[in-house]
């Protein structure tokens, strides 16, 4: 046996063994750093590895790249469908319907529009196959679009639409698009759409079933509806899973229970970690634990409507998106981690759970605040981070000696 | 040298030994849980440790206990000055001078004055001399007091008045109170004592050098004032070491750099770290990370202000109190981190430091959250933490196998 004996070093500690020579190591306190692999990335949204060398990027402003890790090389997947549309530079008020913040008057600026997540079929190495949420563009109105299809010679081809929850309106905010697969299903969030909640009067949207827009989805993976689909009531859309979520990006399966857990924005904050149920109504815009854009809103709600908790809420605004469980080496005493990427504050979150409970939250890189849009962890157990910026960077988070 | 090779389950890794027979150790993250070790205490403020196993306690609201940490036996130490009263319950209405929260209108409520810091003079083993922070009362109107005092018998004798900051106002909130040595130097925080900051008109109470509130003081052991003190302008209160600051109760020396840390409460968000420098001005309430309660407020400022930032602010009220940093070895992983117990919310928060920057913080017991006064870690290194409770608690916190 190994005796722990005494810590003489600041971050560091001794280990005595007792059945041979005693020897010592060093165990440091993990010291993440980021090390840059790629930049100029057009705002990128997420990454799918195809294997520890190579990637799939999605660029939200730009394309979707292959990559090739080690040379740096990148080659644009060609063959996008005709209704997507980027760079997505649009002037605010031509297309907003209603009030919008005062401060982006006039400016024209990058929507929250373009092509967001990407990621691989089970059997990619035999098919080739991907899914793609994107948003698709009529005019000057937007829905959510996903699709799957085959990459060959860097092209897309065998298109499928699985799914193009409608109806196509104003605004560029609050998508969703964030995308993951558990048991050869593939699990989609759909945002609501809305910048100030009163733009929808009686029942809210997300409330709503018959309404496509703040939910989110269970498909099987040809895009048809699971014969086991939760009965959410009459009229209810094919394929939604739960409702009651205002604008879910990052979606992931927890390694060991095999859960789904999703991060949700709220508005002022109001930022949650959620675990997916069948059937849940997660709550928004009825209650949140953050506050209404809309001073003096009443949304109307179902009747006897049951709300499911979060796992962990923030009292500060923190934009998380695309959240990953940690299940590397490099960072040992991270292991079963759910690491949370932040837009707003803390570009990098750590959180510790006990059963499905979170009992820390370790906010890191602190005074290094970026734009986070994604953490993803390689095939080898490596942990990476996009970061949404003009110059937009792949980092690679290492433990630094 | 020992290598590492490769984890295998969830929190553990193991340890391949080249020199010897292969041996496994399973290092497990961190598990920070509290252990019981005292409770009904009546709103602890501090805990100054004798040795291992026995500690004074003070209790803003009752006394100044001895005890035994393991026969869990209590001696209230007799002798106060007649101008400490405690149990300190008001109506709120009788004491606050204009506003105040109407939450608490027609309410009695604990005051936040009593019995507050408690440390030992550093020949403590010699002189039994320790040095003490409480409310001292005239009437209706209140002041911070620091004394000396030795302990003989479990009684107060030989008391010395250090310091008594004036003057004596209504108002129960923000006295400080927070006490610490470095370098035979005894370091104390004293509260600017509003509650609304208009309740002060033109400049701010802790921006006046000729006012003793807002600020913290440096003195030698026996009260007298030390030749080095920083020239902070015509009519500065003697002693005064540094100045702008709200309400500071947690003050520590960190290990190694010696320098002092101290916790800043703000109003509305605005919770601080500093370092402390001679001399400095930290801005309150002229600079806050956070949100006045005075709507409108407009203060007058000095001439050329050179203002001193704080290492950390938190997005959410955190109330930081009582801090301490760790240098112990149950929790490897954390050394030199400082513990910052909190009582709006986050019951302790541990910050990882990179030189003077703090680079990551955890919020840890999240769920159980408590009210929080007090870190302090024991003459051998183990952590213990106060609650601010009716029921008052001392745990010691253990690292879970």
């Amino acid at each position: 046996m190994i005796r722990l004996l005494t810590a003489l070093f600041t971050g560091t500690f001794l280990l005595g063994l007792t059945s041979c020579e005693q020897k010592t190591l060093e165990y440091k306190a993990p010291n993440p750093y980021r090390e840059l692999i790629l930049d100029s990335l057009a705002h990128p949204w997420s990454i799918a590895f195809i294997n520890e060398k190579e990637a799939f990027i999605s660029e939200k402003d730009r394309d979707l790249l292959r990559v090739n890790l080690e040379t740096k090389q990148r080659y644009p997947i060609q063959g996008f469908p005709k209704d997507l549309y980027t760079p997505f530079v649009i002037n605010v008020s031509e297309y907003l319907p209603r009030r919008y913040p005062t401060s982006l008057d006039g400016k024209k600026i990058y929507a929250n529009a373009g092509i967001l997540d990407v990621i691989l079929h089970p059997e990619f190495e035999e098919n080739n196959r991907i899914f793609i949420s994107y948003v698709s563009r009529i005019d000057k109105t937007f829905a959510l679009k996903i699709i799957s299809a085959r990459v060959v010679n860097d092209s897309l081809s065998d298109i499928q639409t699985l799914l193009n929850p409608g109806p196509y309106v104003p605004g560029i905010w609050h998508f969703g698009g964030g995308l993951c697969i558990q048991n050869n299903h593939l699990f989609i969030t759909v945002g609501e759409r809305l910048f100030f909640e009163d733009f929808k009067e009686g029942l809210p949207i997300a409330q709503d079933i018959t309404d496509a827009r703040g939910a989110i989805y269970r498909l099987n993976l040809d895009g048809s509806i699971p014969d086991d689909s939760p009965d959410l009531g009459l009229g209810s859309i094919p394929g939604m899973y739960a409702f009651g979520i205002r604008a879910a990006q990052g979606i992931t399966v927890r390694p060991g229970t095999e859960d789904i857990w999703f991060s949700e924005h709220g508005t002022i904050q109001g930022d949650e970690i959620n675990i997916l149920q069948a059937g849940a109504n997660y709550g928004w815009p009825n209650i949140t634990s953050g506050t209404w854009r809309s001073p003096g809103y009443k949304p109307d709600s179902l009747e006897n409507p049951t709300y499911t908790d979060p796992q962990h809420y923030w009292l500060q605004t923190v934009a998380p998106t695309g959240l990953a469980f940690y299940t590397g080496t490099e960072f040992p005493t991270w292991k079963g981690n759910l690491m949370v990427p932040g837009l707003s504050r803390g570009s990098l979150w750590r959180m510790v759970l006990s059963g499905n409970s979170i009992v820390s939250a370790e906010e890191l890189f602190i005074g290094e605040h970026i734009r986070s849009r994604k953490v993803m962890q390689s095939p080898d157990g490596h942990l990476y981070q996009l970061t949404d910026e003009d110059n937009g960077k792949l980092f690679r988070i290492i433990n630094k000696k």
